[in-house]
């Protein structure tokens, strides 16, 4: 199956003029997409919802005179860009692991040796250590558009794609874009705290919608639209997601959920951001036993079976922006992702670019390029995918295992992650043994806030760090609970029990159990 | 001199602890600057010039935790940093020139081999593909905040530098630091057109200051202070200069002219950023004779003695942004330079970054420490920077030479510019054809830009890029005027010539010479 689509991808390719050659081209993904334009209906406009500071922005003359198609003879005394002979690097060579969970084990060879001359043909050394156009390069971005289309298809027509310098700086760019000083924004209850921070350094205001075991409430955020309050202020027209491995609560979104969340959208008129950083960490199911034997690796087919329906999938109106990181699946230092959604507003997102971080890195560019289209190919780059998802299910059973024996279940409970890095551990406030006193809602809220610092002082004093829960509360006025986000990303795979066990141990400690 | 000090710089890092290891440490300039804190006054406290984004800033819980000193045996399962064996890429190796110039002709090397592997020592691999502290990786800074005491050595106390994602991510993070939507901003009448695209689309009014032949007007810096009709709005409090090679007119800030514009700053109590891309390209003088042998290139001591003294230096009051790029002096792909100000405001700046850009990418900020801290050094820096700085001269004298040659010097006059990478011609529109036509005022202004465009168009058929001046006119208001930039930075060298010769024809043909 994706045999068959990466065909069409060759196809493509072949039938394509070359990439644009020079510094900074101009390029749109309308040059690398498989299915022809036109073949799908297009999306909405969206003017009724952009900012003051969107609204407001103008286009450069010095860089639409740079984009300007040259005449074979043009000699450039207009911008400077300096010449590529003063860079002092020469070459960039990377090496990187070919062999990756042994899914190409007839394969001899270990590393995968990926060399960049400052003329190489491709994408020279040269043009990616010159400025950059804000959307990308054409190298970068080509991948990145075949690799949306294989795997979301975006229902309407004018889709595209931009990179960007990491997420954080993409769902800035995004708030800056639909967003005035004083809007309200929603979130889910509990959510991603850089994403808060960065809207709140904004001047925006958070609504924290319910999540339960499916995810995201349809059903609260329909009736905190229905039921808004217009004396607050203007109803809120965008929600920020993180839809498959929620962070904090390592909640997966259900299909029916998204479609109804989706519904919700459409007769709101929400704009949609779909920050999905977790997406193809695929740990299998839900009901896994600790004591049964490991499970290989998927086949790519197999992995993009699993993969959930996106948002973007779901978009039949252009109404959604979706993130897309390369932080939980290649390297956080690159600073480079990439973001969907209609042109118009992938156009905003470019001049909005164009007057901050202007581009990702040229050697991250590079270094994605390299590995991920001319070394691994799009199905290498699923197989790599596939292998970390089994490395990180390995690691969650572990931690799983450490769970179920050491932290006492009749005072915790936590969910088991399908996807995604996290573990959502709540603690029953209303089991401890001081929970009986008479307090006020205030100092009762008090007694949440001192118990969880307790333990968490406490499992820190034991010798592991973990995430108090009120540092994602979306809101104050939320029923207080103690609960804490734990990773089983970072830690070495061998320290990952006895970590449990000293949380464990300071939960005991709490309650008085040791 | 120069050996002198960096005796110095190796003496503070023998004395001083290790670089702190793992992910995204925090670090900070007052851990490597030669002089002893305390040796100097303290700078002033800008409170009162916050904007309500900057003043609403609040650090993040889950950054604090992750900075906070670990135990040795601390387990985290606290933050989503993946742990770097999921990273695919083994080692990245560049290489680069090492004989610039014929500097270090004793040495046979032609290329510097500069190899990183996952682990390591120094600054690993696996610590570059992570996180990064916003600050910069402390690799990067102790170099930059070295190289930034040997050369500016700021005359308070509590200086510190920040690693930025390049100026434009600077300037775009600083005026959302310093100003509110509709403030007022001081920039030079003409100015880079990219700086203002960013305070424009924040929604700031651009007024402009008068540029003479040493640069920006402190008298007509002055009277537009001291006459500020407050029904327009609150009075400027920032000034934006370039002002050393200045973008777009070439021109350098006297001394005199710097410490005036500082004395101004300080009777108005205005916030400087100095954005100071061209400070090292050092082209010699203004009265050069282009009949003259080639200058050999200077030593570092003479390069040093002959760069100006920046506005960071001249600073008692902590009044100064200084704004450090690489794009002109190691290549602008990196995104990747450095700001220099009070520690009040460079943690505002890294705040600001946290909800945004994040940090530097990784292997940029890997690129430039490899090259400059273990190959160069600070002395190897210098003379690379000497060695750009005789290339671009050799450029700017070819320039000049075919000005003198082509250019009609009855209708036009030039700069001869003495630092940076820019020529400004003015056309003189009194002398052309049409110019005795009577015309009202707006018809004038409509007549200089009808002569600005048929020369820009002429000269594009001709097969020659320039910029207009008018997309650098900082104000509408100002008396037209018709110029043009041009860059002898990006053209190859044997092209310069013929470039001013189509250019040449352009004037000509408009002002039916031929």
């Amino acid at each position: 199956m994706l045999q068959a689509k990466l065909t069409k991808v060759q196809e493509k390719r072949s039938k394509s003029d070359p990439l644009p050659p020079g510094c900074a081209p101009y390029t749109t993904s309308n040059h690398f997409k498989i299915q022809p334009s036109g073949s799908k209906p297009k999306s909405k406009r969206w003017d009724h919802r952009f900012s003051l500071e969107s609204l407001g922005q103008i286009p450069s003359p010095l860089r639409m005179a740079a984009r300007a198609p040259g005449q074979p003879r043009l000699i450039t005394l207009g911008t400077a860009r300096p010449a590529p002979q003063y860079f002092p690097w020469e070459t960039l060579v990377t090496t990187a692991d070919w062999n990756y969970g042994g899914s190409k084990s007839s394969d001899t060879k270990k590393s995968a040796v990926m060399s960049c001359g400052r003329e190489d043909k491709g994408y020279p050394l040269s043009v990616a250590m010159n400025y950059g156009y804000s959307a990308g390069s054409p190298q970068a971005l080509r991948f990145v558009t075949e690799h949306v289309e294989l795997i979301h298809d975006p229902p309407y027509d004018d889709w595209e794609c931009c990179m960007t310098a990491g997420t954080t700086s993409a769902f800035e760019i995004a708030f800056r874009l639909f967003c005035n000083r004083g809007d309200y924004v929603l979130f889910e209850d509990h959510t991603y705290s850089g994403t808060m921070a960065t809207a709140k350094a904004q001047g925006l205001n958070v609504i924290a919608v319910d999540v339960d075991e499916f995810g995201l409430s349809a059903t609260d955020l329909d009736s905190k639209l229905r039921n808004w309050d217009a004396s607050k202020g203007a109803k809120p027209t965008l929600l920020y997601t993180i839809p498959t491995g929620q962070n904090p609560t390592g909640t997966t979104q259900s299909l029916e959920r998204r479609k109804a969340i989706y519904q919700v959208a459409e007769e709101h008129d929400l704009y949609i951001i779909e920050d999905d950083p977790y997406y193809f960490i695929q740990l299998g199911e839900d009901n896994y036993d600790t004591s049964a034997p490991k499970v290989p690796q998927a086949t790519p087919d197999a992995l993009l079976a699993r993969l959930p329906v996106s948002y973007l999938s779901l978009d039949v109106s252009g109404r959604v922006l979706r993130m897309d990181s390369t932080s939980k699946i290649l390297a956080p230092g690159l600073r480079c992702g990439w973001v969907i959604g209609s042109s118009q507003v992938i156009a905003k997102f470019i001049s909005q670019t164009e007057v901050g971080v202007l581009s990702p890195s040229g050697p991250s560019q590079l270094m994605v390029y390299k590995l991920l289209d001319e070394t691994w190919g799009h199905d290498g780059f699923i197989s790599w995918l596939s292998y970390l998802s089994s490395e990180y299910r390995d690691r969650r059973n572990i931690l799983l295992d450490a769970c179920n024996r050491y932290i006492p279940s009749e005072i915790c409970q936590w969910n088991i992650p399908t996807t995604g890095m996290f573990f959502w551990v709540k603690v029953s406030v209303p089991k401890h043994p001081e929970a009986g006193k008479d307090r006020s809602p205030e100092q009762l809220k008090l007694f949440y806030s001192e118990v969880e610092d307790r333990i968490f002082t406490s499992a820190c004093e034991n010798g592991v760090l973990v995430s108090k829960g009120s540092w994602f509360a979306a809101s104050t006025e939320q029923a207080p609970q103690v609960c804490f986000r734990m990773t089983f990303a970072a830690a070495p795979e061998n320290d990952l029990t006895e970590a449990i066990e000293r949380f464990a141990e300071a939960v005991r400690k709490e309650y008085r159990l040791i």
